[in-house]
């Protein structure tokens, strides 16, 4: 049985983890989806790492939000430096989903931006699990966005 | 018997352990709080691992205190890189608390940030380590915030 | 047979990997070019990692694109420590051609950055695969760029 | 026997490591001290490292000294995350003493700075080696500083 | 039979290899030096890691070169980041010599810089490499430079 490990937490002000679950069930029905949360961004790593190598999922996907502040952003660095060693150690992906409370001042854009986000990485990762190294390779260089509008790709 | 450690600092101003170990007392009677006292931020790391690894801690609370320069910003880096690395390392949380000085100008709303921060995530500890890794589930997207009121989750 | 990892991403707005892929056959034509395509950046590291220690690669060629957005170059140095890391376990190299959108606002003239930095890295790749460490000593010192005209030397 | 690492560098402008020597000699005359000299600080970390695994030191003091240009705070960064991983490697305590020639406009001054944070870290140094964990544990949250007077603790 | 590394890159404007490995010659006749030549700098750690790890040398000279852009200076610290890591991993010295491109804007004073820069840093590697951790303790503290003027020791 493939498990799927998913990551938030509690400083976000949207439940992510709901839409990128609800995706992942669709899609991959067979999945165990197991779920970790913890305070904040940067306890994210160390919880993708135990799901991978202690409960075995085959990937995870993490649902992080960063404040408007200077020392926020600080935390989101160190955060995505820990997701990366985890993926380096584990040789599994950990997709990561972030906003920023400073994407939009608008809070209904906010909410939209990380529904879609998730969303479209749970997607991604399904797609990763599912069918490997090139299920995204039809979509390289088209300028894929998530949580905004698809930048397209340009002419060549 | 769990063991739980608890770094901090001569650097600090505030002695926040206390306030910690307070906490950790009340709501986890039976545990064995084990405490280092380091210089500063970029001690902190070590010490943790020490704890994990040397002593046998079940996950650690590390109180730190960054001053306004931008050399103590640096210094905050490093530290929450290289708790970071002890967390990979070791499978193990490591809850940090830090306060920067330039978060309040007033020496008595500074103080309060300290003790709501311990507190809060003393309290964020003893339930990831209690009750493992859906415990703050229930809180996941609900916008909490530690030494600071919580900011919410927004309507979605 | 010998074996080149091309890691591209879906966030890209040009398809690199076709130019690389072109030079690697034309200069390697007894190569077996494995492909792996990734969302973003952020999880290209992982993908060379496992192209290199899983499939066997003798070296990998990466094609990130970067947003105009800091958090895009957060996210760039994240993935750059992320190759370093890679190489540094595997002790192979991780060529990385990255184009920044903010190289050039026209639009033909990024295609054009895209393609050159493609190619000409992909012929690094290959000349260093091919004829190992000393393959460019010729060129050493003479201020070769890729994706723009070459600096040249200064006069010593 | 005890043995304690001292690190430091021909770039700085100060013997600090005299200092330091001086101070571990009187507090601990039974340790042997083992000097390294390295350029500038991002050679620091590997003589750490060696004094550490290959020497057998207990503990190591690293003393450095960085330039008012950006480079040289690059420099930092990445020679303070050097200590930071050898601690993390050996678990054992580096004490990283570091003056940024832009502490102080005045030459004296910045003498005074070097030699008052030397002092003060060595003995910091002295302490853990001898008494261990808890030996700084009275001065927690006492806003202690080097090199500079101490901030003292905030009313509570 | 000793060995000692050089890498340097195509994307410098100076040979400065040619100057360090004059200096190594001089002081070290007795060294077989080892060469690689690598496109740009954040391809230089996993070169040396190889001429350390698979190669045998007891010391590495990396000549690297950095552009005016931001994304040379983000390129600069993972490329000093990667040089650390190896360090650390080795236990051996990997002596960076770096020239920035805005060091200087007179072209003739920047090949000085660099020429300079390459042989004393060069002449230390000779020096730890023949003599040991204390081959340099008679400079510790005497501000000595490369690539510039000696800044001097400050008045005790």
């Amino acid at each position: 049985m493939i498990k799927i490990g998913v990551v938030d937490t509690t400083f976000s002000r949207v439940d992510m983890a709901k839409y990128a679950i609800e995706v992942i069930r669709n899609h991959l029905p067979e999945a165990k989806i197991i779920r970790y949360t913890v305070p904040g961004i940067k306890d994210i790593p160390v919880a993708a790492r135990n799901l991978l190598l202690n409960e075995g999922c085959a990937a995870v996907i993490t649902l992080g939000w960063v404040g408007r502040k200077l020392v926020d952003k600080y935390s989101y660095i160190v955060s995505s430096m820990g997701i990366m060693l985890v993926q380096i150690l584990t040789g599994k992906h950990v997709i990561d989903v972030t906003v920023h409370e400073d994407e939009a001042d608008d809070p209904e854009k906010l909410v939209e931006i990380a529904i879609d986000r998730a969303r479209k990485h749970a997607l991604n990762l399904v797609r990763l699990v599912k069918y490997g190294r090139e299920a995204l390779t039809r979509y390289a260089g088209k300028g894929l966005r998530q949580g905004l509008p698809d930048a397209g790709p340009l002419k060549e």
